[in-house]
């Protein structure tokens, strides 16, 4: 069994990159107020159309809002440990703590996420009927 | 194959409570200021060491602390909902909307964990490494 | 949008079912012992080659072996309860309570899952390096 | 605590592999038409019954049937994405590439995985009630 | 604790809908040519640019393109399984089925799907080093 | 983007620990008569309050009980491995091997595992009704 194409997906680096790609990674710099793109835009730009639409996709959701900037990474970060991505804990973490996040703040994140990943358990071990007052 | 004992624990109300589980009961709607309790606690009930142990976690993990109630119980919906638990998802999304939830705060949360769950099986399925500015 | 065919499989009851469904529920009922064969069977049996082969690896892995019934019955609870399967948490929990199972250990297992869905997310957060007496 | 006895079980290569192992390896290389085995198989062979019973359903389910070869290991990375596994995904792309599959449907499935893990948080964070046209 | 506003969303029926969700209703019916809206978008209508949002992608994602249509269901299951999200798998079955999915095509994605799992975790399990030809 | 502070957390060692985290870490090493402590208590401690609360958590769930300890350490692999956690898998299998836990155990503990996984998707995937019996 020969492994061909190759099996992983080089980051595109910008001097390499189309135009079409390169609007993007502009605008994400941009949006950001950062000059670098990191590698989860790198790898997607490898498909233009998936690369245009998730940035569209982020920076709609993860823009101002009704919930605050620090928050949303925090609700990101909570999904991204239960799916045990490690980019992801990794790319958002460092978001929060660029938005403010302390140590303290890190500390009782991990913990809230460790006690839902523990109560979700029970209530499906134990098939909970859900209260009429949550209805 | 007979099933038994019964396959479901049905809850254990205040008036058949023992005096140990009361207490935990009374406790839980002190600490929230409610005169009722729900199934989840009425569940454990079955098992006093475990009611006690995981209200006394609860109360910690939720009690006031770096990051503001609300903020604690969009992270735990977060989790929640990746994880796929209906009841744990009602429960919380009622304390949310009690500490002040609004419906465009929901609709935003909703949208974050529908998007954190697409682009974590990205950068799993594309294996991407971490840029070095996130270590 | 007109569904057809009919989205679910209705269980395949003994007197409907061909010569070769029968042998296979012949086989789960002497093996385990029983007059009834449960949905799960009933419904894979509209693939025979499916019902067959599921029932064949069912029977060796859960088969005696190096571990007791009992435990291995925890097991499958533990995966199933991580999973959210509501049928399996079920089927699975009836026949742990069928070979023994009490309603304290039922209570212990179900924190043992719960702590684990705890700690394992603490540990994916937190990044931990496996440590070298563990390897 | 002293890990004994070895935490990992290192492949069985051919030459120190049993009658029985090496009988199974045979017949991975014959079908797949290869001259090696993978990891996944050697490290299985530690326990032979579950060598000789995984091959047997991967040998069936994967075998040649109603959906085509390519089709079933785009389903088979779907799955493996969505659980993490990385060795899966590593294998099974590199079984896709084999049969055929491009860089532009690889991009296609990533996409879809995606946007499948999105819309299924959101159907279960909204508790979406089935349309009858679906049942 | 009285939980307010409702906790539950109420689909948003076209006769109810704003011009802005009518116009996403309108192309969703005219792309799929079916004459209704399935409770999804009509719960999501709630976030009219969420709506908006999850339209674009979905029309995009499983458009016209490298893979045929039914695959693209294919996957979307694989995925809806693995999560264990209903609502999902009942939607997109009948999409499937709409689109020439055999009971015997549905059989074997099943069984693909249940041993894709299962390898999954054996892998995960055993902690297997990615084969070099892998790479 | 500036990733501070440091975005990981060094293990804090016995000498450089506060007494408070010092006595942690002495019933740990008491109760488990070992003489090291491992990383994730030693991470944990950069928080003291959940450094203290797991810790007591742990001892009393994973303690003396109605199950016996290798059976519990069993039920903790089972949700690792679902869930995917490479940290607990191997912490917990070097429980469980000083625990006794033989090859011949550990294969089949794998085996359940993965047949576990396998049958909840197939029950999830064809919306199995639960057996009267089982209720």
């Amino acid at each position: 069994m020969k492994s061909s194409p190759s099996a992983t997906r080089a980051p595109i680096e910008y001097a390499d990159a189309s135009e079409e790609v390169r609007a993007v990674y502009d605008d994400i710099m941009a949006t950001r107020k950062i000059d670098w793109v990191n590698n989860y835009w790198k790898v997607l730009a490898h498909h233009p159309p998936t690369l245009r639409r998730m940035w569209a996709n982020s920076k709609e959701v993860m823009g101002p809002g009704a919930l605050d900037a620090l928050t949303k990474e925090l609700i990101y970060i909570a999904v991204s440990v239960t799916n045990g991505c490690r980019y992801c804990i990794a790319s958002h973490s460092a978001a929060a703590r660029n938005k403010g996040l302390t140590p303290e703040q890190f500390s009782e994140l991990v913990a809230i996420i460790g006690l839902a990943n523990e109560t979700n358990r029970h209530a499906v071990a134990l098939d909970l009927n859900i209260d009429e007052l949550f209805r």
